[in-house]
C-alpha cells in the first residue's frame, strides 16, 4: 500500500493523540493526552485549557510533536507492527470561533467546555511528519505530500 | 478513589505508551509509541532497537517522558475525561538477559527480535509521575508512594 495514503488516513482519521512538549527551563520531555482532528489543511488541532500543563509549556516554547495512531495499535498482535505517525512543529493560536463548529463535528464531547475561557484552540504547523509504517518501513514525508 | 492506588494501576497495567524524547541538537520535541511493562521496582522497561528515532534521540539526551493511559481512555465518551499517567525521568540501559523472562511473559509478539543484536532494554528511572485522573484532578505523585 501506498506510505503517503496510508499516513493521510491515520492523520485524518486520529481524534487523540500524544503530544510531547519542553516543560521548564531544562526543556524537559513531557508527554501527554490531547484530543484532536485535522483542518481542511491537514494540521491537527488542539483543544487546550490554559491551567494544563502542556498549555504552559507550550507558552514557555512552542515546539511540539504529536503520536497520531491508526486503529490497528489497539488491537494487533504486536502494536509496533500497525502505522503510527509522528509530526513534528510550531504550536500556533487558531480561530477558536471560527473552528468551532468543525471542531466539536469530531468532538461534542467538548461541547460544554469549548466555550470556557481558559480554553484556547491552537493548530500544530507541522511541515513534516516521521511515518513508522511498521518493522523496518519508516519515512519522513513533507506534510505538503498528504494534501 | 484514592489517586495513588489509581496511578499504580494504570502504570502496572499498561503495555503500550507513548515516549516523549529529545530530537538532534535543537533539542526537539518528538513522541514516538513503544511498548513497555513495569518490573518489580515500578519502573518501565523499554526494548528499543538501535536503529530506531527514539533510541539515537536517547543517545543523544537521555532524558525521557512516557505517557501510559488507564483502558478507559480508549473506552469514554470523552478520552480526556479517563485517568492517564506522565512519567519524567532519565532513560538507562537494563539488563536485557536477566530480563528476558519477565518482559516476554508481558510481551510474548517480541519474543521473535528480542534476541536480535540491535534491540537493547532500557529502564526509564522516573523519580516522579504526572497523574491527570480527569478534569481538575491533576497531581505529581512520587514514584515512591506508589510501591
Amino acid at each position: 500500500m501506498d506510505l503517503t495514503k496510508e499516513a493521510r488516513t491515520i492523520v485524518q482519521t486520529a481524534r487523540r493523540g500524544a503530544l510531547a512538549t519542553l516543560m521548564g527551563e531544562a526543556c524537559d520531555p513531557y508527554a501527554s493526552l490531547v484530543s484532536t482532528v485535522v483542518g481542511a489543511d491537514m494540521l491537527p488541532l488542539l483543544l487546550l485549557s490554559a491551567l494544563s500543563q502542556h498549555a504552559q509549556n507550550l507558552a514557555g516554547d512552542p515546539r511540539a510533536s504529536l503520536l497520531l495512531e491508526s486503529t490497528a495499535v489497539a488491537t494487533a498482535p504486536d502494536a509496533l507492527a500497525a502505522g503510527r505517525v509522528t509530526l513534528q512543529g510550531i504550536v500556533e493560536p487558531a480561530d477558536k470561533d471560527a473552528l468551532r463548529e468543525m471542531y466539536l463535528a469530531a468532538h461534542p464531547e467538548a461541547e460544554m467546555y469549548y466555550p470556557f475561557t481558559d480554553f484556547h484552540l491552537y493548530r500544530l504547523n507541522a511541515p513534516r511528519l516521521h511515518f513508522v509504517a511498521g518493522f523496518g518501513r519508516v519515512v519522513w514525508l513533507e506534510m505538503g505530500m498528504l494534501s
